[in-house]
């Protein structure tokens, strides 16, 4: 099950290099070339496959702003129009099919489904890498489980105390476990808000305790874009509990992290950490925690790639106990099946 | 097609700690942990999957006897009821599968099917690794293969003299092919017995033979118990080429062998040699035939997996001719048959 | 979809050893053993599955001529007769099916349909690795893709000005994509010829030119015979761009190749190079030149394993386009849907 009409994280935008060769990935099972034009660096992206014999065009090579497939040399157009065949005077008549790409806050976003419904107003704000007050790292997995265990694993971040009890909590200072958050659904996306009231300030001397803030939202088709601040202690019940606003924290960090299906058994995850500021200081710290990170969400891997093999061996049939912490999890799956069954019934009507 | 009301072997009770991480293996198909308390060392065995999430327990932790899940902390009792949930002031009123366990000559035995038909006396005796005059080595391998290839191996040992020429063969000092076994079925096992007649003795002076004595059940579901004993030559003859019984032999050996299905295409295999006796020199002995075992078992893997592969590409109609030495599969097999029939019959009248 | 009554090469001769043990293959799904007898090294070739147990008998061993299986002993004769089994008196009336099998141009032969249709006529020529006049080096490959996305390469050179660019291409000193060959269909074959006029001499003086002329026959099932000359620049005008005949080239290269289909999803590839004459500075430049293809046949092997996984995203109901290149490959795949069918329908005319 996947929604099509949606932007997906292709990957990073260092990932695709002007002047380099193309990128070939998949998208919810659909093969997907990226290449930049030599002279300008603009993104293109279109089926990664040549019409001739379907061999992939990343496997080409980018001529000008047009990208050749490298078996037996039919070039496309970034109007996905064929420019060139070998031993044909004129190129015929026919097309590849061509995505809409956008680069937005060093993410490459691929619109999967309708060309025309492609609404670059949908896509989510981020962060991105080249901000110099914001600095980030960045980096890219993949899972050998289904993307809806992912999406499951974020929007219940309860699970932090238990996988990632020597990593993130002890990074955080806070049990994830025993508040819960408060959420609320947006038209595409839920946001997830909480303090952590008189929280442990990690590194800190013995003893001393920081409100925390955290927001994020999980957009469609899963998006995890985060802000967390650390505020002295007595800020929370300061602001009644609620967003704080104008009161300038000890620390902000921000995340933001992309789930993108490759197919039903397997889903790309492109991450980035950040802390806010711009200090030497604050580089050292964001290494270490960028290392924190990466074993975290190795942590998250193990953990969802065996209940995958557990989903595997298992009855669909065989219910699952619902849990206070799965009104998050719950409340995006039913948003996404929701958009896909709009999606579907949309496009019965249209045919 | 398995067996469901018997008891399997999950694994050699040292594979287990106190004090230690759950265990988690799968045994026909379904996703079982096991683990100890940690105060008394009890085994405790339940499904494999959380109820919540369907992660597997065995990622999750011991806490004095209970278990806990360490995706989202929800914790069991060793009776399978839920004893706590964070952010759940009452733990709620449910429960995960609780198998039966018991711990036995070394192994720890599952029963797969009804609880509540769980008879431990259909568990065989075996030797175990704790009793000092009966010294044995242990080891555990997977194959990828269907069990009852396994099965089949093991109750026609005429292949010792091929697929074992260098190993298993020469230590015996007999030739398995030369002669058939008298095979008896009981209720849920089938008995091999044979001499082997003036044998050649193993590292001993060239000429120098014996009589060699053999007697193994193998058990529902895949259980291999085995006694031999070298004797002066003429006793065989002196026996009747009956058991032989009240006569002290040279040496004697034992073997327990356990053949556990992980799913239809591939096979845990555990398995123990021993030399009875208490001397500094069997226990030298006993190495070098563990070492010998090894080998053999390997041997048999590679046949047995080169075996499946040809049995994937052939039709399940091309018959296979059936030789004396198939006497004992075909018990075997026929006595798996009719009581996998017999489960389900009586399953679908309690439907 | 395959060819059953047709020449398949098995490998090289020298893949099978006098006095060494069977070799087992799998050819169109089919696991084939292949031996030699000890004392005059003829080939032999039977099902490489023992009618006992279907254990594979290449896991077996030669004695004299004869196979046994050496799972439980059973031994056959070079007409497939059993020969032996332990504890039988006699043995039984039952046979292993037996393969035709040719040694001709250092290949095996195996046809692998009905062997009272096996014609030797049908094997096509090659040149052999045993002519000291024309020395080959040989190899072989194994691809994860189907055997006929390997034909169409091989029907199609054009793809070597892309694919080969730095190496085949390189070498030949001509532009493949920019003119077409004559294709002409035989009987069970398609022959390709072409000049290349006006050619760098690679590695020649800065300038200097030659016509190259290329004829290969492309042969069902799938074995490619190539001759290649270089002659004085001006030699294909001369000839009036037909084949030249009488007329002594600078050089000649010579190519066997053949594709082999291990199931649908696999493919071997047995292939050697060869350049005529015979002096020390032509072997020289034989290793070299075989350096040269086996770097060409890896960008094969990774074009063509990447064009299958795209294949294998896309649905089949999804067209291709023609290009005026794909007459060959077109010819070929028709030829062998014909030749598919004929079998099919001879088939079931005898049933």
């Amino acid at each position: 099950m996947f929604l099509r009409n949606c932007w997906y994280v292709f990957g990073w935008s260092r990932d695709v290099v002007a002047g380099g060769k193309p990128v070939g990935r998949v998208i919810i099972g659909q093969p997907i070339a990226v290449w930049r034009s030599d002279a300008d660096g603009r993104l293109h992206a279109a089926e990664d496959r040549c019409p001739h014999r379907h061999a992939p065009l990343s496997a080409g090579q980018v001529e000008g702003e047009a990208i050749r497939c490298l078996y037996h040399g039919m070039k496309f157009g970034t109007d996905g129009r064929c420019l060139h065949v070998p031993l044909l005077e004129t190129a015929p008549d026919i097309s590849i099919r061509i995505y809409p790409v956008v680069e937005k806050d060093s993410w490459i976003w691929i619109w999967t489904g309708d060309a025309d419904k492609a609404d670059e107003s949908l896509i989510p704000d981020a962060f991105g890498l080249d901000n110099p007050d914001e600095p980030m790292q960045a980096n890219s997995i993949e899972y050998d489980a289904n993307y809806q265990l992912i999406h499951d694993n974020l929007c219940d971040l309860s699970h932090v105390d238990f996988v990632h009890e020597s990593t993130l909590r002890l990074a955080s200072g806070a049990w994830w476990a025993q508040s819960k958050p408060r959420i609320t659904t947006r038209d595409r996306a839920i946001r997830f808000e909480r303090w952590f009231v008189n929280a442990d300030l990690p590194g800190g001397q013995s003893g001393e305790k920081v409100d925390t803030w955290i927001a994020y939202d999980f957009v469609v088709p899963g998006i995890f874009i985060m802000r967390g601040a650390r505020y002295p202690e007595g800020t929370a019940a300061r602001c009644g509990m609620q967003e704080p606003v104008g009161i300038e924290p000890h620390t902000r960090n921000i995340e933001q992290q992309a789930v993108t299906p490759i197919d039903e058994a397997r889903t790309a995850y492109h991450f980035a950490t950040g802390l806010i500021g711009n200090t030497p200081e604050l580089t050292q710290k964001l290494a270490q925690r960028m290392g924190v990170v990466i074993a975290a969400f190795a942590e998250d891997r193990t953990m969802i790639e065996a209940q995958q093999r557990i989903w595997n061996r298992t009855d669909p049939s065989v219910e699952k106990y619902f849990l206070p912490q799965d009104k998050g999890p719950h409340l995006m799956r039913k948003l996404m099946e929701r958009l896909v069954r709009e999606e579907r019934e949309a496009a019965s009507q249209g045919a």
